[in-house]
């Protein structure tokens, strides 16, 4: 059996998430719709990280096995025009057997996107989170430099969400840039757990809106409590930006 | 009367362009029922360009007149309560009496995004047209440069569309860049002709497809003949980014 590995971007504001679900537009329900339809057997998509509904990928990484011989090269022409505009498989490539998108995933990127502005961008508004309280960067910054190294972040996890062995992750990167009213916060890890992202995001948000100082995000990592920490950021301004292997 | 100078930017994606259509969403439509359900009073709202269905707009500026007393600074808080989400008003100012978006406008800025790669983005896909042939920009920007001046455009105004004084127009501007996939050519003149910036663009990409030398383009020019010049580009690349006035 060949194993292909695609690269896929979509836009999430009206998909239920990555995770197929019946009767519901997802991108592995796409995606695993379209290899069934070129190969004509039902196949597994697998991903390497199943994002929520609203949230978007530039670079999500997908592998599905087949005995199919369509060349590498035309998959992507292939499954995309059986996808719809929201999804579009940008490249694909032979894997080795035993490659698996999620569990030979060494290390993800994601990034937040704020628009700080009086008011919402009409071209940024369904990927970004509009935020009228002119933020303060510097103090956001210093607030994510506490958040960087291999630490636990159960207070970042979503609450009630399934049981994991370990909070621990290796957050590597946590950058807050601004480009005029845009501004990205961009992390790096090991792993994300539920909602880790969009909850450091919401917490970050407090501390650039002046109701925390940025030595209270030491706290709420310490403490392990999720319902110190700031509220979860919408979906909208969240997107999968690449996915590293070793 | 007090004459209200506005700022406003809109996604034209679902839009039947500026101008007022009965039964249709257009930008003045929207507007011009926004201003009268704050004043009370049927108010004629003034565009700077009279953009197309799917034509987009950074900095498109109307004025209207009006009685009521709302403080100039809210007038975009209080209109943008009553527009779609695709319609913002970013900013408003007190304009001398005999002032008019369209008449007093001196030149305009309008941009065409190209998504020039293998596959669409879904993130530019409804602000861009999509290119799959690798473009010269090197060969449009040498074109380009035959269309800069004060020129006589006829050949490349909508065949059949509306009789005009004069098809001269001074095109002070035509930059062609490329960052990456992405394709951005800015034009600013005192004004165009009806589908110019279109028929440009359509004229331009054939250029830049190697389908024609940059040369043919000063032939189209001096010919007037519509005909001769390259298709119109697709309204969703188009941006009316600027109006400038005196």
């Amino acid at each position: 059996m060949r194993n292909i590995r695609c690269v896929v971007e979509y836009d999430g504001t009206d998909l239920c998430g990555f995770q197929r679900q019946a009767g519901k537009p997802t991108v592995q329900g796409w995606l695993e719709e379209a290899v069934a339809s070129l190969t004509g057997r039902a196949t597994a998509v697998i991903g390497a990280g199943r994002t929520d509904a609203g949230v978007h990928a530039l670079g999500q990484v997908v592998n599905f096995h087949t005995d199919s011989g369509i060349p590498v090269d035309r998959w992507p022409y292939a499954l995309n025009s059986r996808l719809p505009r929201s999804i579009v498989v940008k490249d694909a490539a032979e894997a080795p057997g035993d490659f698996h998108a999620r569990k030979s995933a060494v290390a993800k990127v994601y990034r937040y996107s704020v628009w700080n502005a009086p008011f919402p961008s009409v071209f940024h508004d369904r990927y970004s989170l509009h935020v009228r309280v002119p933020l303060d960067v510097g103090a956001m910054r210093e607030a994510a430099s506490r958040l960087v190294g291999r630490l636990d972040f159960a207070a970042f996890r979503a609450a009630g969400s399934t049981p994991v062995r370990s909070t621990v992750r290796h957050l590597q990167v946590l950058d807050v840039r601004r480009d005029g009213p845009r501004i990205d916060i961009e992390a790096k890890a090991d792993g994300f757990l539920y909602h880790m992202m969009r909850n450091i995001v919401g917490t970050l948000l407090l501390v650039g809106e002046g109701r925390r100082p940025p030595e209270w995000v030491s706290e709420v990592l310490a403490s392990g409590r999720r319902e110190l920490a700031g509220p979860t950021a919408a979906a909208r301004g969240l997107c999968l930006v690449l996915v590293e292997y070793g």
